[in-house]
């Protein structure tokens, strides 16, 4: 097996960048940490093309590495070149991104969440992991939103995003697809005027947006949903974190 | 007015002290930054002792300031000195903890929020907040949960902390006061022969425990509960995070 010890090596420099969106769209590649989303991506039948680790995290994971798959061994050091954690796990696999990761909204089936510029990459993997447990079929990533492959996002979804289907999308396109199909497109506002989101009966083929935190929803998308929901708020809290919205949303419309 | 430069002034050291368990124990003091909450606690009427700020700040903040009140004018370093942030907002204030910050639960009416052995500050801080979103009346720090006067905790309450009560408590305590006074007590389970959330229907008058992240709610306490819910997850998420399940049970029960 080959082993790395440098990290100044030419293949570290390009793992490290394959923690960058420069680096994704170069290679087609992106890098996870970690023996729990690392085993999800080989047992959700991911295109896992190698597998980075120490002595340590190889031995204790022997038995659940394919033997055809491309292994190298990799110095404490170099794995902390690779992480932006205090404590690497010691463990990574690159994946290769393939334009099956891409769904068109005419082929989505279900349940969709959709991201409308969301910025933090923790809101976002609670999102998907919640989506997840809530049986949404998948999650939309509109442009503004922060990519599904940067690594604090990787983290966040703790291995949900092999369990459902994530793809980058039109807001726009998707919303007028759904709604030409005769699904329901909810969108999200913190007005009153705004349709109390208990007075909305669960289905199974709808699409519920997002929006940035700071800024809400983009009111062009708002304009055009089906219905916009709010969340009555009793206390003096200004709002709800925009994760806690979405989950509290996403289990009341899929029963 | 008083100006302090040097971080190895003897009163930097005491702030500095007011972000750890030890230092509230030792001044019953605790350290809040951030304009949001600084002027949060002061509209509160909360027991503010001192304002610390930069210059800039002072400046800023001058006419929302009371006259009557102690202010400090410290550098950018002390400001660096005093927080755990990369971008110090450079105002802080020293909060007094009071005995009039406990609450005993024969006093305690409406619905509250108990935290059984809860770490991540993040997660308190979320779940706080979202507590007075839904209308709770306060919510209780059982043994073993993070403290309130933590930093990370008292950022993430973003000011939330001053509209509902919050009390250090035993739970068995509380548990036994509410079911004593015939409010319901719920706590929370991953185990499907629990009661379906949905099941239970809205009241003023209750409890609702939700446990630590790792290993759910303490088994006494779960024994002694009125009803034990569960959030019926359909996808292969293996569990909600904490903060979203207290938000999508607080919004299903307090409407």
């Amino acid at each position: 097996m080959e082993k790395i010890t440098s990290t100044q090596n030419a293949k570290v420099k390009k793992w490290q960048h394959l923690t960058t969106k420069k680096g994704h769209q170069k290679y087609h590649q992106y890098l996870v940490e970690g023996w729990h989303i690392v085993g999800d991506a080989l047992t959700a039948n991911e295109p896992v093309q190698t597998i980075l680790a120490t002595a340590d995290q190889l031995e204790a994971h022997e038995d659940d590495l394919p033997a055809t798959l491309e292994q190298i061994e990799i110095s404490e050091e170099v794995a902390k070149k690779l992480t932006d954690t205090v404590t690497p796990q010691g463990i990574f696999a690159v994946v290769n991104i393939t334009a099956a990761t891409r769904v068109a909204p005419e082929d989505a089936a279900g349940a969709w969440l959709m991201l409308d510029r969301i910025q933090d990459p923790g809101n976002i993997g609670t999102m998907v992991r919640t989506a997840d447990a809530a049986g949404f079929t998948g999650i939309v990533f509109g442009k503004g939103t922060s990519s599904r492959y940067n690594p604090k996002v990787v983290r966040a979804m703790q291995g949900s995003q092999f369990h459902v289907q994530l793809t980058e999308g039109d807001l726009t396109a998707w919303l007028t697809t759904f709604k030409g199909a005769d699904k329901p497109v909810y969108g999200t506002a913190l007005n009153k005027d705004a349709k109390n989101f208990r007075d909305v009966t669960a289905s199974t083929e709808f699409g519920l947006i997002m929006g940035n935190e700071g800024q809400g929803m983009a009111p062009e998308l708002m304009a055009e949903t089906t219905d916009n929901l709010y969340i009555p708020i009793k206390g003096n809290a200004e709002s709800l974190n925009v994760a806690i919205a979405a989950g509290v949303l996403m289990f009341q419309l899929n029963q």
